[in-house]
């Protein structure tokens, strides 16, 4: 392990900050509660005696709160104190939401959910369930007995429930089951002002919406303790299929690049999507992502060589690979919602690859995080970023950032991107780069800066959010006041302040750096 | 017309105000926007020389913003000034949304929507619609050509886009449309720190969800001056039908009351309500309103000896009044739909009673307060009160508010309620009650100022929302605290003093009375 920056104490000693609570302060712990999973955050670890001066920054202790009150006490200690508090789900963010350095000259506390992961009620009539906020999503899964949350995004192994609603987290399986604040019932944190619950309605007229605050608020108005959530019956019904849409359109007109890139797989993916009978899960990939996955041998792949043969076979590359899937309860309802699928892919031109290549996207679907690590140990750059747009302006986002972001990544790049969630509206574009000869650590993170710097300028000016499901974090953050304008940023300083008035929750995530 | 209170003006008069805005001070126009449609609201104007000391409270004038532009500036005027401002929609507050005497010892300026009414921009591909705020229901539908907007509450007919927004309206259709805030991408405000505008996407991860911070504001934070809405294809089906599902069931155990005033129509509601098939439209009549609709010859009653005659021959009564609709483009779908609502409702034993009683509904749908009005002018007392809970304590609920109810209003009161919105989780109750002998206006406000202050407390304590659907306004605000706790009302202040340091902003709504 690479030495750890030295720890500080406050200045009532970690032990009396909130007594009974568990406080470690050991380089191991601290180091593992330090960074989340950036590819600034992963190259922090890759570098020795590099850009950080060769200690690698460190909070200054974690605490491991057993219960609400213990989490409330580490948090009002803290602000009695002037400790600057981290709360550490899976520490699976990827926009520098957690921050070693977030204290300056004041001690830093990390503050894990490790503790808090028990499944607290299951009310089966409601269809919801009390759970505490640290679970992560395979212990959700595993504890609702005969039920299902239904969110899966790429962090689900590790990512906490708290984690969820604090990002505003978006899963796989969007279409069919909604956002993390879709499944939102009501929500429990510990404060510096004290307990604060929100919600516990489906729906209500009592004023702003506060759990919509919480939501997204990133870890800044405390810890979130245990949430109320909406559950469904587990589907005995889940199928997956694929299919290939070919490039261009005879109603397209004058193609453009932008055009030629997604449509009609977009148009295929708008029409399902505003239907009664849309998809649980839909992915549409762009011709490079098609391309990419198609010829990868990688876990997350849709490869295999019969697969190859028979999509070329039928003429269908260069095309946009379509990842669709249903589930439920009712066979009957899921066969139509397949064949309403099928007809409209099959309109558009499109080759059906049935259910073979759609279970192997459905196996793989958590596996690139880890095919990250893999590719940055052989010194490529390996980052992703995304956005949401209205559908009127999607193809012309997505062709301006492709080319921003291979112009500001160099020869020898990867761009690639697909549909990851869609509205009636509009939908989000997730792009991954790839690039190879990014072997130095210091070098990586000066180049990745200035190219994250220039692709959301660009993405900022085409109309795309900073974030349909990252989050703001740091590394978001100085365009934050460009997106939401500058009385959004004195709304939620307002907010910060009501319930922090001292300022010590996570206070360098949500706001520009000065 | 009753004597109106004398106006005021501010110290730079009305025409310095906002030079260019049409302020109009005249006794007429000032009556006509000083309150909303509340029980207490009719009251006052039915009161000659009563309960205001003989004079019409009113407000000082009411400005015409023609722009944005013009409400920011009367906006703006009013901060710099020290006016009080209560926006105005369409008049159709019923919680005391709309104050006449907000201002203390400040001058008080209504600002109408009434010129911010036309359709900016239909984005076709992206089926985002822009409306300036102060269309109607009826004018938003009629401007959006081949499109719908697909909201539908009581008070479609007056109420405006804006105060839809600022109420967090649900219509009547919510099942299949959402409520307002499903339908609301973003909104333009005037607010005293200047233009602000939230949202712009369909979903997005960049902090908390700040559209959710205007929903609800309910005047509050500034004038909203437009919306960016989704909209959706105009249905080219649409179907109802109502059944007859009788009381009690063999699984209810040991029936309490409030088991047999509902179930299993309750039960019906929840399994079409879970389904990817849930209907449109879905309305539940506890046993008591089911006979009063049955009975009444009124517009919005379903009644008809023919029909009376064909329920009774089938034994159905004692039973529970579903009203179940269903709208779209696919008849395959809507057929199937209604298939599986019939089915669902045969099972519980219910009576099909086919479309006519369902198209009865739909043409009287908007009729309720106008009877209200009519009722009234008898000395009849007529009120409604409304709440959301999840489904394991509704039946309990339902149960409890309806005692609470007739024994707070006595002798002759008739208590009925439907079940009026439906969530996987849970539903929204909506109670109307009718009582005799409520002739005098003073007599009636004292007596009506009593039983809601019985029947809210009754409604917390029994764990249901302070409201689902009509706001919090005045009348609800003194149990506001004890609803959302101490710190949700801090972060309602802060939001507050964001937007509006000087504190002019429709000041003692959303705001427990000091």
């Amino acid at each position: 392990m690479q030495a750890v920056a030295p720890a500080r104490e406050p200045g009532c000693a970690w032990a009396q900050l909130a007594p009974g609570v568990r406080i470690d302060a050991s380089d191991e712990v601290r180091a593992a509660h330090s960074r989340g999973m950036s590819y600034l955050d992963l190259l922090a670890w890759r570098s020795v005696g590099g850009m950080d001066g060769g200690l690698l920054p460190a909070v200054d202790a974690v605490a491991f709160p057993a219960s609400h009150e213990q989490a409330l006490a580490v948090v009002q200690g803290c602000a009695r104190e002037g400790v600057v508090v981290v709360p550490v789900g899976g520490g699976t963010s990827v926009t520098g939401g957690i921050d070693a350095g977030a204290g300056d000259d004041r001690p830093v506390l990390a503050v894990s959910l490790a503790q808090l992961d028990a499944l607290s009620h299951l009310d089966t009539e409601s269809h919801i369930a009390t759970v505490q906020a640290g679970m992560t999503g395979p212990q959700v899964e595993q504890a609702l007995d005969g039920f299902t949350l239904g969110h899966f995004p790429q962090s689900w192994e590790r990512a906490t429930i708290g984690g969820f609603i604090a990002a505003r987290s978006s899963g796989q399986s969007s279409g069919g089951y909604g956002r993390i604040e879709d499944m939102l019932i009501g929500a429990t944190l510990a404060t510096p002002a004290g307990t604060w619950e929100v919600g516990g309605y489906p729906a209500a007229s009592m004023g702003p919406d506060l759990r919509q605050v919480v939501l997204g608020s990133e870890g800044t108005l405390g810890v979130i303790t245990s949430a109320q959530l909406r559950v469904r019956p587990k589907p005995s019904v889940r199928e997956y299929a694929a299919a290939i849409v070919p490039l261009g359109s005879a109603n397209a007109g004058a193609g453009s690049a932008a055009e030629t890139s997604f449509t009609p797989a977009s148009d295929v993916a708008r029409a399902l999507t505003r239907s009664p009978l849309r998809p649980t899960v839909l992915r549409v990939s762009d011709a490079d992502e098609t391309r990419a996955l198609l010829t990868m041998s990688a876990p997350s792949g849709i490869a295999g060589s019969l697969f190859n043969a028979y999509v070329r076979a039928r003429r269908a590359l260069p095309g946009a690979l379509i990842i669709v899937g249903w589930e439920g309860n009712d066979p009957g309802t899921v066969a139509a919602a397949r064949a309403f699928a099928r007809s409209v892919i099959g309109d558009s031109g499109g080759v059906w690859l049935g259910s073979g290549p759609g279970r192997s996207w459905e196996r793989g679907r958590f596996h690139g995080p880890f095919l990250r690590d893999e590719l940055m140990d052989a010194g490529y750059l390996v980052e992703t970023f995304e956005t949401v747009v209205r559908w009127s302006e999607l193809l012309t986002l997505h062709a301006t950032l492709r080319d921003v972001a291979r112009q500001a990544l160099g020869d020898g790049s990867y761009v690639m991107a697909h549909i990851s969630h869609t509205y009636e509206t509009g939908a989000s574009i997730y792009f991954t780069v790839l690039a190879g000869g990014w072997s130095d650590p210091d070098v990586a993170a000066k180049r990745w800066r200035a190219a994250k710097q220039t692709i959301t300028e660009a993405l900022v000016k085409a109309g795309g959010a900073l974030s349909h499901h990252h989050g703001i974090g740091r590394d978001h953050a100085p365009w934050l006041v460009e997106r939401i304008g500058p009385i959004g940023v004195q709304v939620l300083e307002g907010i910060r302040s009501a319930v922090d008035p001292s300022g010590v929750m996570n206070p360098t995530v949500l706001r520009a750096p000065r």
